[in-house]
């Protein structure tokens, strides 16, 4: 059992882990999002892979140490992908749900549904993407039911971050508005979770951690840059650089 | 009914609306062009989508404000996906054709021509896709008459961009060499058009108002950039914090 | 017959000449690598075009200098184009094979075992994909070995390159260990290959100054760089500004 006050010295700890091992992370990603997120993922040390072809996948994902599945731009061969991969996942390999925009389709709210009962670690997204797919408010009592109704734990990602897996809830306010402005933030944030949960088995703190990861990394980059721009490169140079000392003085856990 | 003189103050304008509107462009643009151009409409207060799945794209282009079609990297799916987005269109969303490369293959030049019979609002594209598209010289009386044959506007982009709906005519002189040297920049205008023409209906206005704005946001990017690659990011810094006074100051609009 | 100690002036040479000739380079490369590869070319003076569609892309590399086959994320439409690809390439267009995670799948390696035989004029890979490939370690007999076997140049790429055409080899040791942190800096300095192999018919010196140029401009970059993000762009700005002088000064050749 953790307490939130101890998540940041956990993240720094994390973040030294993926460092030392450089975990592979397989992401089945959206075509907007694949460099920056294989971007962050080497700024962290892990080692991206991000093909999508169905009759390789299952070799890719078997040497994975952890699988995101994003659902930005699906398309029939991505379905058929997610499947696959799965299948190769088993129980080994972590595996991290990133419903994209299910609030604007249809279609995939219903693909999400099936795969969030196919035991996802964690499951990152924001306000309206956990309304759309939990029938539900984002308060935090709502937010630890459908954790701990799923057995997994969500990360759901705004002004101020959730984490909860139902019996514990974390409150995460790191990061700066610029993050908003800078397409694939959220895609990345859930590559680094996925990195996070390939070196620790408790996918509450793994969650959490990511998320101050980026979060910190982002107010650092801010400090740095002039638009979305510089600033897109600037966090990725900040994850790449940051210490402890900088993620216990900058994160804001409760 | 608006004289080329009025334009850099209707940028300014237009830039204010989409900044208050956070108007939804999706764009089926090709694999090269999907993040830059997204983090472009997110600079500029735009809300990108890029998802080109067949069973979806209806319901995101219903929801969208404004429609960007790109030819680059033409596959079967996006072809699919152009048809279904265009009916979900209808005569409510407005939609751009960015005809990239149709001077280069005869089967994207000919899909191109199916397309422009859609009624497109604008058609943004440079010298050589013009003379494909129109086999006519790029001249200004010869882009006026296609404009007005097709009842489109034509955003036609060179050392000089010339702007034409058939009865108005204006040319824009901002810009700078780098933007030539940065891939799907050309792209990433059509979307930032597209963006115009969700918060303005004057198709002739919103055309050259996307222009002048990323022609202008591109001088003040290579005041401080070092090269192609500093300058990508610059450019959307310099969208990021464009002011009226700044696009007033640096409009060259004849 | 050329001698490494030769090689930075050719590299300067034709850096000059794909600057003057502004040569097209079309590349079937992941969704990953597109933009930062289109932009690596764009930057050296080279006109990238990346379509991968079966129905045209005959007539894109019929227009084309040089031609680039990636594996990184295959799929049936890229191997379905890689193959008319090569058909309308012939002869006259010489093509560099980038093998990538040929390591990570028995499905990859066979197909790429494949396009050895079509003769690529050069292929540029990492040591793992050479040992998968050839069957053989690392070692410069071994790769001078293969190389002649498949009268093809061999770029392998490392923290030494080795470029080997059976009769001359040449080691590099040019570079900066952040170009390991940015995603397909491997598939932009193939592409980059390829761009000088299509105004220079000696391959062997066509694939050394490829990697000079790239390895050049890392070290340039470098300096200016707080991380792998600024590194990115700096890259990009290096090689558009890179001159005779900074060649000759940087390059470690034997």
């Amino acid at each position: 059992m953790h307490a939130p006050r101890e998540l940041p010295a956990a993240a720094a700890d994390i973040l030294g882990r993926i460092r030392a091992r450089h975990p592979r992370v397989h992401c089945i990603t959206n075509a907007v999002a694949q460099n920056f997120t294989a971007n962050m993922l080497l700024a962290a040390g892990a080692v991206p892979a991000m093909t999508i072809a169905p009759d390789e996948i299952a070799e890719f994902v078997a040497q994975a140490d952890a699988l995101v599945i994003n659902l930005g731009t699906m398309d029939a061969e991505r379905r058929a992908s997610i499947g696959i991969a799965l299948g190769a996942a088993g129980d080994r390999v972590p595996w991290l749900l990133d419903p994209v925009f299910v609030d604007r389709s249809a279609a995939r709210a219903a693909f999400a549904a099936g795969l969030v009962t196919k035991h996802p670690r964690a499951i990152r997204l924001n306000h309206a993407e956990f309304v759309r797919l939990a029938g539900a408010g984002p308060e935090p009592a709502g937010i630890a039911r459908f954790a701990r109704d799923h057995a997994t734990v969500v990360g759901l990602t705004g002004d101020r971050d959730i984490v909860a897996d139902g019996a514990r809830t974390a409150s995460i306010s790191n990061g700066d508005p610029l993050m908003a402005k800078v397409t694939a933030m959220g895609c990345a944030a859930s590559a680094l979770v996925g990195a996070c949960l390939a070196v620790e088995t408790d996918a509450w703190r793994a969650t959490a951690a990511g998320l101050i990861l980026i979060g910190v990394a982002g107010e650092v980059a801010a400090d740095d840059a002039k638009g979305p721009g510089t600033f897109a490169a600037a966090i990725l140079d900040a994850l790449h650089r940051l210490d402890e000392a900088t993620i216990i003085a900058r994160a804001r856990v409760a």
